[in-house]
């Protein structure tokens, strides 16, 4: 199935999970055309770039549930970025700014090169703070990808890589 | 690899969430063994039983690395079972009662028959709740599984049906 198939399962929910933002529901992907969903993430790197890596990482939580399947189906491991307090020690951290206030990202420290995951790219804040947490952590990030991008920021990048993306908006 | 050779690779630390628990981390089964730990939760139902389910529900957030990459292996479809608030209108929800305080679980009205999976079972409150709410939400409950079995409980059950584990403590 295309990227522009796939993209007509999203279901849009005004208002949610506040007034006037509209929400991209990714449920009825995950519900009735996964392994598709799955495949257009495969396909954001090329075979030569899945060998140069080791593990996938996701984002909690939605990033879980992409990256996790996406781990399984290239026979990599997977490697949960957390938020706070939910990860054992040891663990290392970063704090970043959300709309309102802020948050923290934990991981377990480790080695080996990612593939960085996460469900929706919006202002990049989150993916920015989570490749910052990797190579904190000791991993490196080959490259970042998102099932969806909405594109609310001009060509956002981390360092140099900017984020692949199967569905825009 | 067998289930007793899976556990080998979770690592017990002491007093952690809080003082006197002794936690089972399974990060390094999910970096380094992650194919050999969805084939353990894999061969908790025949194929027969696989046959009849739907969709792989996997219940907020480390059911959800465990259920998506097991539906993703099996073809099957992805619920999540999500904490309050996280999923758009409309949403089927249960409240229950944790160690201390309670909590809340939401889910989309769906249909079909599905495999519920959470990482671990320790008083079995969570996952009774969300077996429930799956049943409220119009689907139903084919098994139940996680990965690890703390048997804090005896013969915990919801309704008639046990929970299926890989790994016994």
């Amino acid at each position: 199935m295309s990227n522009e198939e796939l993209r007509r399962f999203i279901t849009d929910v005004a208002d949610f999970p506040q007034p006037g933002i509209l929400f991209r529901d990714i449920s009825p992907l995950l519900r009735d055309h996964f392994e598709a969903t799955i495949g257009a993430l495969d396909r954001l790197l090329t075979e030569s770039e899945w060998d140069a890596v080791d593990a996938v990482a996701g984002i909690e939580s939605r990033g879980f549930i992409l990256g996790a399947a996406l781990a399984l189906r290239r026979r990599k491991g997977f490697v949960p970025v957390r938020k706070q307090g939910k990860l054992p020690p040891p663990v290392v951290n970063v704090a970043y700014d959300l709309e309102y206030g802020s948050g923290v990202l934990e991981m377990k420290p480790g080695t080996g090169r990612l593939f960085l995951v996460d469900d929706v790219l919006a202002t990049g804040g989150t993916m920015a703070a989570a490749a910052e947490l990797c190579t904190r952590a000791g991993l490196s990030v080959g490259a970042l990808g998102v099932l969806i991008d909405l594109h609310l920021v001009a060509e956002f990048k981390w360092r140099d890589l900017a984020v692949r993306a199967a569905i825009d908006y």
